[in-house]
């Protein structure tokens, strides 16, 4: 190994210590709660050395919600592709339940903080990503009845996997049965 | 009139006028970026004019979201009286679904506002009128998949109806469309 290659490695994993940190403490403390020298403090470095990896701590929010953001959008596009409101729907409501239960605890930073969500209104594509889903949702997206309930299938799936009150509840359970929720809102039959 | 009555008078309407543009201010900036005297300048009084009626932010909120929280109150008490789970929950999500389309302002406030809801964790009932409606949603408060459903209701009937995706929604039809979710996800059939 060379010492170049082996200090790429070690920045990468400063980094990704970073970004560990700084979504449990955003979780904690809330985005506007959380400073770089807390994060700095809490993984043992400098602040100079976080600064090194980002500039600014809407940097390090973009880079721990990227991820998850790709990953919806991804979803969008392929359930985009298919054929027919049932079919687009039943991926939709499928897809979304798994990352809304992969990522209980973005969805709660990225739901209720204030701070988070005017970052996130920055992004060139948010409009986009609260929409589509709703389109793909709604069998006709004028009609004020199809909105309220495509609009509950998001609210509902996103909320109900982050709920402290859940928090004791199984991943796969709380899966399945925002799955189940969803289809029932929408009064989607499944396909066996 | 005395001149006694006469001040109690315009005591009230001040009090009244302060409590609607905290509201609207809360609503606009939140909580934690609303100060008294953001409060005082808008209605054109002093900043003691305002510490006459109320000596802390904290005061102005909790007379903000009093009646809103009396509602629920009420609500809850009488569907507990009720016998047998589908009349409890039948009146838990009619009545939810008429107080979140009458106090759309107040929901987004109270769950998007991480000072809020920290002022709201201070009030001793403040559990019980979290755990009480979902009670008398889930068949088995113990079952996964029953509490799951329940918290789903709460929370997308009262996201659903704060959603400012939908503001364009007329009261009734949001009212009308959110009992109709809740029905479909507990799975009850209505009473017509």
């Amino acid at each position: 190994m060379t010492a170049m290659a082996k200090d790429d490695d070690v920045r990468e994993s400063t980094r990704e210590r970073l970004l560990k940190c700084a979504r449990q403490l955003f979780a904690m403390h809330s985005f506007a709660g959380t400073s770089l020298q807390m994060i700095a403090d809490r993984i043992g470095v400098t602040k100079a050395a976080v600064y090194h990896h980002f500039k600014t701590r809407d940097e390090i929010l973009d880079a721990v919600i990227k991820p998850a953001i790709g990953e919806l959008i991804t979803l969008i596009d392929e359930a985009e592709k298919l054929r027919g409101h049932h079919a687009r729907a039943e991926a939709m409501i499928t897809g979304f339940a798994g990352l809304a239960v992969k990522h209980r605890d973005l969805i709660t930073l990225m739901s209720a903080d204030p701070g988070v969500i005017s970052v996130l209104g920055q992004r060139e594509d948010f409009g986009e990503l609260l929409y589509r889903p709703l389109l793909l949702l709604a069998r006709d997206s004028e009609d004020p009845v199809e909105r309220i309930r495509a609009n509950a299938v998001m609210a509902c799936l996103a909320t109900t996997a982050a709920s402290i009150l859940l928090d004791d509840v199984d991943g796969e359970t709380m899966r399945t049965t925002l799955i189940d929720v969803g289809h029932r809102i929408l009064g989607l039959r499944r396909r066996r």
